[in-house]
């Protein structure tokens, strides 16, 4: 696939509002790495402000890390909302699968809001996938890996997937891609995930092309991540790499995100 | 006008409690300058806890960045209490002006609470003051400026205002303070403007002129963001910036905020 | 007393699930310190997701600096649950004897939960051990201190206590331990002790002997702080101190961990 050659620059042009219902853990992570991208982050617990200012959002992020039953509420009505004015949404399943509470939410954003993209970790796009494809009827496959889920979610809801870890998968059910790079301390604090469903929205504001737009977000974070551990003198940890790593998302142009050697056809 | 002269070592004695009622996105933000600086903050969600809270705090504080109408309830009944003790009581309308929900909240409180001191940004300064000015019969002038907005709301409403940016203004309504210097990657980080609402908490809990109070943290704030900016080596961003602002904060000295060739007589 | 000899390694080998219901303030810093440590953190704010997750806990930490009605009464049924399961549960009762709700509310989780560990501050444990021993008919001693306290709490609640501070003291009744070291700069930043509370989680889950889980919890915090403030370049102060702490808790093995020339029998 192509990469896109200007979306960071086009990005910081239009400083995109990046609208956020999401948790409270890492609520702060996600604003500072949305301004760093580029995007002017808002978020709020409201339910009329959230409404209302899902009209003069870029992109919509939903994010059910710490979810309960008014926020679940909140986020399909503002989801619906701005899907209806044809305004990207992105989706993190924080934990889908995990407990029935999470199944239930999870499952009822996918099929109430149809999110954009919905990017979770590979447990979660496997729950999804394995989930969603039952209740049309089809059999998950056994021996299903997130390579495969990717695709059977993105064709079973018509949106874009992706599935991070150490390699990470997108899809638009058409085509799937395979990113490698990042580094092994990306797992090793909080928030990355959520802070790659923030960058997501970012790039989806400024590219029209949810695939690509997913593409580009992931691999941000897996550049940034290589930065980041890159840059650790002797006796820095985590809490350096957290600082580092968005030092790097500041710091990252157009130039550090070509897509040779990094992002493959499956 | 004259700069106190040892309003943070007086502070640091002190430490008085900061009381905040704040929001979810920058609220460690908020308690790690409180401390930098020299106060002992302390938040609460419930609303009896906040009500008796009041009784014991230096100074609240009260940003409504993530309200909702159970906060905005508890937020004007305690400010009203702490009003009606006498302690000062700093009001941060995170974007007021942005949505129904956050002009309605914005107005009640400024209304019922009667804050002491209300330091917003340009914008939110500038709807206050329209909104504030039009509610007394009084037309705003088109051709408002921050500088302006400062004083009309200040005298509309007997408070303190201070509206920041790349040049803030503070007014008590008869003479207005323009301060100068800063840096900005204060722009680029999320909450430089709730963490100076918190500084304006403690000054104002340390040093009784409101309006010197003011003038002082939002000070204080500049002169660290210079700091920190100059500290940052190759390689570093806004990850970097953001912890040695609060390495600027805690090792200011009175003796770094002098007024002289910062803040002026408009 | 004895150390335990390869508690880290175990835990990292493990990676329990450690389970909070906790605070807003300092929620971020407790899910990377547990992180750090070699736990996997999860937090939940809604009902029946926190009861489900109860059982695939390792450890539950009960946190109330942000407590309102419903999140106390979830504390109370899901910490029962966990006790039910014979998993530990850490109660860190913040402000516990500054308001009635928290008096009240800290009351409650102590004699309603029974939990494994109380870690609190020393002005929070005098008062639960004022508290809960008056409530059962024996007068506190007037001349009562911290390390009196802890034994006094332990035996009436058949629990373990620390009580952290300058020096800590961690008793189950029988025995108390007092612990040195440390650094002044671990009062100087917010939430160190709701992240010592996530340490003392993670130890007990990996360490069925509660007593001792609590002292090496309490000791990796005192020994990271040190660690942490000699790390400390010129120039840089509280900002740098939260970074280094969590890149020390990172970096700790259990050979920096010895009791001997730390921890004394009281």
């Amino acid at each position: 696939m192509k990469a896109p050659t200007e979306l960071l620059k086009n990005l910081r042009a239009k400083r995109p509002l990046i609208h956020h219902l999401t948790n409270v853990v890492t609520v702060n992570d996600c604003a500072n790495m949305t301004l760093a991208l580029g995007g002017a982050p808002v978020m709020t617990e409201d339910d009329g402000d959230a409404l209302e200012m899902a009209g003069y959002a870029g992109a919509l992020v939903i994010n059910m890390g710490t979810l309960d039953a008014r926020s679940l509420g909140r986020m399909i009505e503002v989801g619906r909302k701005a899907r209806g004015m044809g305004k990207p949404v992105v989706f993190d399943p924080v934990g889908a699968g995990a407990t029935k509470v999470r199944r239930e939410a999870a499952l009822r954003i996918l099929t109430e809001v149809k999110p954009t993209i919905v990017k979770g970790n590979a447990a979660e796009i496997l729950f999804l996938a394995g989930a969603a494809v039952a209740q049309k009827g089809v059999d998950a496959d056994a021996s299903d890996d997130a390579a495969k889920a990717v695709g059977r979610l993105a064709q079973a809801h018509g949106c874009v997937v992706a599935a991070t870890g150490p390699i990470d998968y997108v899809s638009d059910g058409k085509h799937t891609a395979r990113l490698e790079g990042g580094d092994g301390y990306l797992a090793r604090i909080t928030g990355t995930g959520c802070m790659t469903a923030s960058l997501t929205g970012c790039c989806a504001a400024a590219e029209g092309d949810a695939f690509a737009a997913a593409v580009y977000a992931i691999l941000c974070m897996k550049v940034a991540g290589e930065k980041a551990a890159g840059a650790l003198a002797p006796g820095e940890g985590v809490g350096h790499f957290r600082i580092r790593l968005l030092d790097a998302v500041s710091l990252l142009h157009d130039g550090d995100l070509r897509f040779e050697g990094r992002v493959y056809d499956v």
